[in-house]
């Protein structure tokens, strides 16, 4: 294998192995094995199994998502929520990021690379949802803007992580829409 | 030590144990350490680990929490809100519920007794308020209640065990209720 290939195999295998056995039990042995390299190839590159997920979370929050921009609030929170649930469904959001986030409630490097990948992903596009409508003069200037973040994305985080319904009904995603506007207008 | 204390010991030890490691971590040997009891001790109450958390989670859920009944929407949300603010800053909370939660997404058992843990503790109280309010006519009837569930819990949730927010802003609960309230309308 390549250099970048073996650097490839090795984040592959550990988005698998996360997803199979959670952070607490995985371990850089069980990365090696299923990378199909020998665990100096993955000693080489990370110092640990905290460096190697924190490298990770990291890669995937500086993707960043593109901030839906349609001149409607509402029309805009149904697009982020169009693709906040479809991230959700995806074993690496529905099995790794509680367990990053157990992880996180003893270990304060591994809470600030979350922190850091939800400001940059998910908070950075509700934000600019909030500034945007803000500014066309949809929501109240100087409203509380975390509580306006909060707003928009706990209900489905609760419904998709927390009570880990299988499947949205129909019309979910535009009711939550429809009814977070609201909510943000009340602000 | 009396039989019921040597269950209370070893009660009281899984929670400290659980906050400390994590249940991945987490083992009977540590745990009759911490309780200064036998292995055996814990083995002739519980089979496993898992039996013993699942215990302890259904025991949790069934003290159950009164449903405010102030007559208004907002004020019940508003004191639910300050109840649930309360327990999410309890390490039993803030450690173990990630924790657990992310055990659900690879064990069953422990998904089904979250689930149940959560129907009985605070979405019946939520649920309760929403019934309230659409008796008095200040909801529509026939709304989506599940979604209703969703906007009243998952804001709060979010910032207390997502974004770990070391504290909330004197405001914050009573606008969150506002907002909510809003939402809630517009179901």
């Amino acid at each position: 294998m390549l250099r970048e290939d073996v650097t490839q195999a090795i984040r592959a295998a550990v988005f698998e192995e996360l997803a199979a056995v959670g952070y607490a039990r995985m371990s850089i042995e069980g990365i090696a094995r299923r990378a199909g390299v020998g665990k100096t190839a993955v000693y080489r590159r990370w110092r640990s199994k905290l460096h190697l997920v924190l490298d990770l979370v990291s890669a995937l929050a500086v993707q960043g998502l593109p901030v839906p921009d349609t001149g409607s609030l509402e029309e805009d929170l149904r697009l982020l929520y169009e693709v906040s649930a479809r991230a959700l469904r995806h074993p690496l959001a529905s099995q790794i990021i509680p367990d990053l986030q157990a992880e996180a409630a003893r270990n304060p490097d591994i809470a600030q690379a979350l922190q850091k990948a939800l400001r940059e992903g998910q908070n950075s596009v509700a934000r600019g949802i909030v500034t945007a409508a803000a500014a066309r003069g949809d929501l109240r200037p100087g409203l509380d803007e975390d509580l306006a973040l909060d707003l928009i994305s706990g209900p489905l985080y609760w419904r998709s992580v927390v009570i880990r319904a299988p499947e949205l009904p129909k019309d979910y995603l535009a009711s939550l829409a429809r009814a977070t506007t609201a909510a943000l207008k009340a602000l």
